[in-house]
């Protein structure tokens, strides 16, 4: 039975915490560190079973090392920011425990995401004899094992795949992010990008929209954004003719942002203020709501999947594979809002397979590269039930 | 012959400066000072005729009485920010010389402005025989010497005072203010109010509007402001019933507002961004173009004028008194954009009528209360004309 360190007390971590703590059969010690050791002291007070915390900087590789050490942690989950993946990963080779995150590195100094760094890791885990899972939350994360589960089971042949993204949720502030709003801004305004018969086509940022009908939802608009597991889907999905992802946003997020990146709120250059250098985004993210504590009140459903093209049979066929996910009862089971809840859940249960050695392989690898029949076993038992049905 | 010495070198600053320096028989000596020698310079480097410049903190009342003492200053023209507004009397008063603003004094510390503080220096103007002429701009200034001729000239009674303001001009960025972004931002945002009846009634900021059809630009929706003349003219405009201020502002401008006020980035109050402060405000001002850069490429007019009803041997009438003052023409004249160029030229006539007897009172005044018709007069002839006709 494993240890796992959760590193990171935001909205997810906290998630990954109270599910991990759900399941001592598996996890037969919780711990959960942060940079701010109050924020580890209130996840705590609010989950029933008991965890440890600690006070941890993740960009600080012999600080993670020691704690690793300490707890004898045999997993890290990783809940931190994307620019922590590195180092984390690196604590991993260090001790020789396993990694799992739900989000791909990023440089703090450019607004670019790829698998790239983290896939030349593979070789050094495989020797080093673990496992990296990497973007194990909903999207990437599901959205993955919906295309390998849509794979194994139900197409012939994979044609088309559009991942959709809605959040049809209305928390009570004028303008906050779901997530980190930095890493958050970066994604949104960084150029669209989609994969069409092995190429990749970029265009100008969320200037390709079209409208879907949610279930559960109703009718949204969606924007297409570039987003991580494109890439990873590309390479493992074979022969597939077109990926592309879609995200819904409100008006007035559009509005903002607009006028956030008109006055150059969203710039991730330094500017100087009074002789100091201040970082736009960095600020206005101190300005921002915590997206952590967006969950009560929020009121509304996101609902996120894939719709997929291709042929049964030599029939062509539309599939549509998704959750629904209810901010309120997300909130009432986990404090945690619904795209918290949704990038949690998952990441504990990667966490499980990995840890039950049910998943478990040396190297570093993505979702859809694993089977997905324990992992979409496992998705209602912890709260994110999934339902596939073929669209006319 | 008098020696000048203007403080401030943004974009009134500028005009002040250009606009003395072309009368060499009233201004035997101009002196340009600000915090920043860099911008003296480059605005030295635009005027044709000879100026001095240097360097002053005019938030340190010693560094301006040894500045005043070592040009021999006559006469200061305050193009600062009005939060410095007080230090420079204060430095007036030690040093016996004169005193003319555009704006009225305000804390750094609340969105608040009124007379009352300057007006209190008063008595002490008037017991060491120097004048302090406040509010000498186009609004204040050009604005209370229209209510003064209509009072004077035009009507037997003045009952109601509108004041309308539009900028129909369109600069080359998405959003820009045209002063200093940190005082535009803090009048904007402040509750609206207005005078009727011996009383002050405030309105939530912006949220009053109507249309007015303004002369060289067309209709325009304005909305109600609380302006500091408002103050000065409910003092010495006998018996007036209502006093009101209105400004147009774009769509755009008003979405910009908005969105800015709702993240938090107007706030004044400072905020801890990696254990230091930051006041947003002060921040945003950083990120935004400066405005006295926006003429170049600046398009349309402006149109300011006092929409006055009254009685004129008993028939109630109604009188529109105004300038329209082109950014183009402004741009070519004096390298400034309308709203610094209708600013400048009414402080350098106030300064002129001081400088040359014809004004100089001994204490603290605001335009109204002196006679109107020389500055009426000097008004076209240095850039402003202006129009006053019966509307039906």
């Amino acid at each position: 039975m494993g240890r796992v360190l959760i590193i990171g007390a935001g909205g997810v971590g906290g998630v990954v915490a109270a599910k991990c703590a759900e399941v001592p059969e598996v996890f037969s010690e919780v711990v959960l560190a942060s940079r701010t050791i109050e924020k580890c002291e209130r996840i705590r007070s609010r989950i029933g079973q008991p965890i440890e915390i600690a006070e941890v900087d993740a960009d600080d590789v012999h600080q993670l090392v020691d704690l690793v050490e300490e707890v004898s942690a045999e997993l890290i989950v990783n809940a931190a920011l994307p620019y922590q993946d590195l180092t984390i990963m690196e604590a991993c080779l260090a001790t020789g425990v396993d990694y799992l995150d739900t989000a791909n590195y990023e440089p703090r100094d450019e607004a670019k995401f790829c698998y790239r760094w983290q896939w030349d890791y593979h070789s050094r885990f495989q020797e080093r004899g673990i496992m990296a899972l990497l973007g194990c939350g909903f999207d990437p994360g599901v959205t993955n094992a919906f295309c390998a589960h849509a794979s194994k089971h139900v197409f012939d042949e994979i044609e088309r795949i559009d991942i959709l993204d809605c959040n049809g949720g209305v928390h009570r502030h004028p303008f906050a992010t779901n997530f980190n709003p930095e890493i958050n801004i970066r994604e949104v305004t960084a150029p669209g990008r989609y994969y069409q018969d092995g190429r990749w086509i970029e265009v100008a940022p969320l200037s390709v929209s079209k409208t879907f009908d949610f279930p559960g939802i109703g009718v949204r608009e969606v924007r297409l954004l570039y987003h991580e597991e494109l890439e990873s889907l590309a390479k493992n999905i074979p022969d597939v003719g077109r990926l592309r992802f879609w995200m819904s946003f409100s008006d007035e997020y559009l509005t903002h942002l607009r006028v956030l990146q008109n006055v150059g709120m969203t710039r991730i250059d330094p500017v100087v203020y009074e002789g100091r250098q201040v970082v736009p985004l960095k600020f206005l993210k101190a300005l921002l709501p915590d997206p952590a504590g967006l969950g009560e009140g929020y009121q509304g459903k996101t609902c996120i999947g894939c719709l997929i093209d291709g042929k049964i049979d030599g029939d062509e066929k539309r599939y549509f594979i998704y959750n629904i996910c209810d901010h309120v009862e997300a909130y009432q089971e986990a404090s945690a809002q619904a795209v918290h809840y949704t990038t949690g859940v998952p990441a504990m249960i990667g966490a499980m397979l990995i840890s039950t050695g049910v998943w478990r392989r040396e190297g570093v690898f993505n979702v859809e590269e694993l089977d997905p029949d324990p992992f979409m076993e496992l998705l209602p038992k912890f709260g994110l039930p999934w339902t596939g049905e073929f669209l006319d």
